[in-house]
């Protein structure tokens, strides 16, 4: 049990200052969270290191409940790409508080392919998170002081407030809530319901701001609601940005922390992957292109929902150009996509295998839209058989890609060299050309059916009512031109989660469709979206201890 | 405008490394958290240091509803020791980010006595704040789950649970709310609320605790609420107090700054001053006096409160021995107290401050039934005229306790040497001899007498139906044995906030009784307790910004 932390607390971490001085940071513009965390100044961002550097995408084939490990992939590519000589560092998501103490845990890698020191970044890490949840709720107590104070009303519709005040913490009881009970004192009496931190506006916009004065004017954008003859009502009048700004001024700075291996990882942001666009920031992307030649990204989901919006909504706001995408595979996972039962998927079957192919496929050529050939990467399991391995690489072959086995959990860096070889290939062959997906001045509908039929391999996109009601409204008050970010589950190409492998010619039904206009795209919703998860059970939490000398205990 | 945080960005910081260095902390031992602040380990408190250092506290007459300044004396005072050749630590609390967002701004010191980077400090600072609010919600959502999750309940009658949410924020709407709505997924629905961070008994329990062991096994002794047939329920039974500790491992460790003058200061823990003990950490508290040889501390409200609390809890639990005591007292409260309005203290009024007296006088008394002769700092303000300080000076003198000028805010520690050196003559002679002011043996009822009658001054107590109730409860249930902490209005001995100066013979109402069972005081509640402020017509944070540079704008 806890193999993770045991590895990571076995593991002997350099000080955070002999990483940075081998970027080349001053030591007076290190900002130091403890011996091995810092943050550092956005001066560092160079747009010309930017424009040059090999920017690498890690995604993934529509991953299984158990997940295909991306992060230990993109990891372990990370310290493979150091080791045959490529300055490389990782780029990551902070991983959310919640989760840890639920069921899901830690979010930091696996094995010897994980970013360190674990326990911190998987606890309040340099306090992000938490600056980013009270951004957010300043903003929403801004809101209910202005409705409760009707001398400086902004002429508010309490009944219509969008903006939901946030928690990092798995806790369903704040799911649905009422506020403002008790009398004149207290408030003005509304439903209302809180959100887990990453799923907040301001996480999303954090991620996709270049720079401060951008963050602020994304902040301004944000819709809050509606007046009582339906004028959409921006956050802007509450007069609160440059406080929320105030709030974000250490956080907007990416944190340095390093991989096992002692190679440089930035952790920045992490917003979700379903309502908003589910990568790292800009900012730390910028900034690891700056002081690397090579980054590895990652981005959240399989590659229809992570790396499209990827491309199509960071890479856009940020004008970045990846030059390579790994798709992390698993055997398992094919298998899954070929029919077999989620507890079987450990069982050898190279039949089933090959019947979930068709998924892999989507997702390879679904890149090559976007201008890149994908690298596949076989992250690994013990029970892989080498004639399951084998094949699954004679597959990819026939499809024109190189698949190579990522054995970063077990063996680190030295794992997954193969992978990097492929990577670096690629890129030096020099025939990937990044493009975008669709033009920003095709209509909303258009750039939903863009991504449906064409990445989803949809025949057609239905509206519910509401989901028109409000295209309308959004139509009228001109909110209607941005990117756009569809929910939809991740284990399906369509919004049938049960649908595996690669279905075709099904409808993709948008129920509803939400705004975040600060953070800047549109959300098509088309399917069930959860946004405050709860404990299970048995929470993780019981498992977890302090002892008298400050180590930490099972955590995972 | 904005003087305080005007003075704070034009001073030149030393480096923590260098302040630390001075305190011959090890370079691997400073966990820096940016340049200018750090936590400390506690292998640095040493019991032996703790016993023979000279711990003095900074209290205050009963204030008026402007504060006198208790923090920027004790700031000043500090300066002004080590200006006479004592080294000495400020030892503080840490600011409630929520105010600084309404009225009543940040609490980092004034003008020339202040402890920076005032900015952090009044913002994120090490995350303290948010770690605490994270460990007692992670309880709440224990709580909740285990109320859904029927299986493995632990019988809690859900209409009774006494654990409250809390949020660093001024934010009514969310005082009183129902939650668990929507439906069996969502929780099961009861009435609830927030209180702001600072009123955690977490918060409480963290200034209380010596050790980890002691932090864990308070949070198990937390009273959460009742089964059906009102037998108590204790946070243990839900089986995260091993995480909650986890969450608070750094938050455990005091934070090291600096004053403007480069003196070092420590800060840690907030509570509340009405529910709670109202002064910073134990851990705090001895890593300063292990440190140095003076430790300037301060405790929140008059002294009828913070000091008596301070002593009767603080220094019961951390085996404390305060060697001086500090009353704080101004001019305009001293008229104030003599009956003046609040808009008119500013006048020139000395037969008013002679009425005043009576209210400094008892508290210079009181401290005396503490075994320590106080000295008495006046807090100087440009509206005070020479011959009102003169007599004030004769008057504290006609007392038998040496009075001196306090010019902190506009001098610095320049400013406060005549006070430093009555506090060094005061120790110096020797003949001061801490002691409790009740024995923990005596009845719950004693010891509110005790404390009523002996420093309220009041005839009788009485207690409502409400509280004989809970009373009963206590003592049915063997949980009555704890040091009191009552909640009442700081701006009177008595409980009625209009009863300025030195009210005699009057009953002291108890109306309730809340247990802090795991901190380790019962609160009889003796007024109104505010613990969720809410924002005001126009929130400070309107005027707040952050530049394109990353610069602070109009934070107070």
């Amino acid at each position: 049990m806890n193999v993770d932390l045991e590895i990571a607390q076995k593991a002997e971490l350099q000080p955070i200052t002999e990483i940075s001085e081998k970027l080349g940071i001053a030591d007076t513009d290190l900002e130091q969270y403890g011996r091995f965390k810092a943050k550092l100044p956005l001066k560092y961002i160079n747009e010309d290191q930017v424009a040059q550097g090999n920017l690498v995408l890690v995604s993934a084939m529509s991953p299984t409940p158990a997940g295909e490990g991306k992060t230990t992939v993109s990891i372990g590519l990370t310290d493979g790409l150091n080791k045959i000589g490529k300055k490389t560092m990782a780029v990551l998501r902070e991983p959310s508080l919640g989760p840890v103490f639920g069921m899901k845990g830690g979010a930091a890698g696996g094995g010897y392919s994980q970013v360190v020191p674990m326990e911190d970044i998987n606890l309040h890490f340099t306090g992000d998170f938490a600056a980013i949840e009270k951004a957010n709720n300043l903003l929403a107590a801004a809101i209910d002081n202005n409705i409760q104070h009707g001398k400086r009303s902004v002429g508010l519709d309490p009944r219509t407030v969008l903006w939901k005040r946030v928690m990092d913490m798995n806790d369903r009881a704040l799911r649905q809530i009422t506020i403002g009970l008790g009398g004149t004192f207290n408030g003005v009496p509304r439903e209302d319901g809180f959100n887990i931190t990453p799923a907040s506006e301001i996480m999303a916009i954090l991620c996709l701001s270049n720079t401060i004065d951008e963050l602020k004017e994304r902040i301004d954008n944000i819709l809050v609601g509606f007046t009582f003859d339906k004028k959409p009502v921006f956050a802007k009048a509450f007069g609160v940005t440059g406080a929320m700004a105030i709030l974000l001024k250490d956080a907007i700075k990416p944190n340095l922390v390093q991989t096992l291996e002692g190679n440089p990882a930035m952790l920045h942001g992490g917003p979700f992957a379903n309502i908003a666009q589910g990568t790292n920031s800009i900012i730390g992307t910028k900034m690891g292109l700056s002081l690397s030649d090579y980054v590895v990204t990652e981005a959240g989901f399989g590659a229809d929902l992570g790396a499209e919006k990827f491309f199509d909504i960071k890479c856009r706001y940020g004008n970045l150009k990846p030059k390579a995408v790994v798709l992390v595979a698993t055997v398992k996972a094919l298998k899954f996509h070929g029919g077999v039962a989620k507890d079987q998927v450990k069982e050898p079957n190279v039949a089933a295998m090959e019947a979930g192919m068709p998924n892999l496929r989507r997702h390879i050529t679904n890149m090559r839209k976007f201008g890149v050939n994908p690298v596949v990467a076989i992250n690994t399991f013990p029970t892989d058989t080498q004639e399951e391995l084998n094949r699954l690489k004679e597959l990819c072959s026939a499809e024109g890609v190189r698949a190579e086995l990522s054995q970063g959990w077990a063996k680190g860096g030295a794992g997954c060299t193969l992978v990097a070889q492929a990577v670096v290939d690629e890129i030096e062959a020099g025939k990937n050309d990044f493009k975008l997906l669709y033009d920003l001045r095709l209509s909303f509908e258009e750039k939903v059916e863009a991504i449906a039929k064409r990445i989803y391999g949809a025949a057609r996109v239905n509206y519910s009512a509401a989901a028109l009601k409000m295209l309308k409204s959004l139509h009228e008050n001109g909110l209607d031109t941005l990117p756009v970010c569809i929910a939809k589950t991740q284990y399906s190409f369509s919004d049938n989660a049960k649908a595996v492998g690669a279905p075709k010619d099904f409808v993709l039904h948008i129920r509803d469709i939400e705004v975040a206009n600060g953070a800047g795209f549109l959300v098509p919703i088309a399917g069930k979206v959860m946004r405050m998860p709860g404990l299970p059970l048995v929470p993780a939490a019981e498992q977890m201890d302090l002892d008298s000398e400050g180590n930490v205990i099972g955590l995972s």
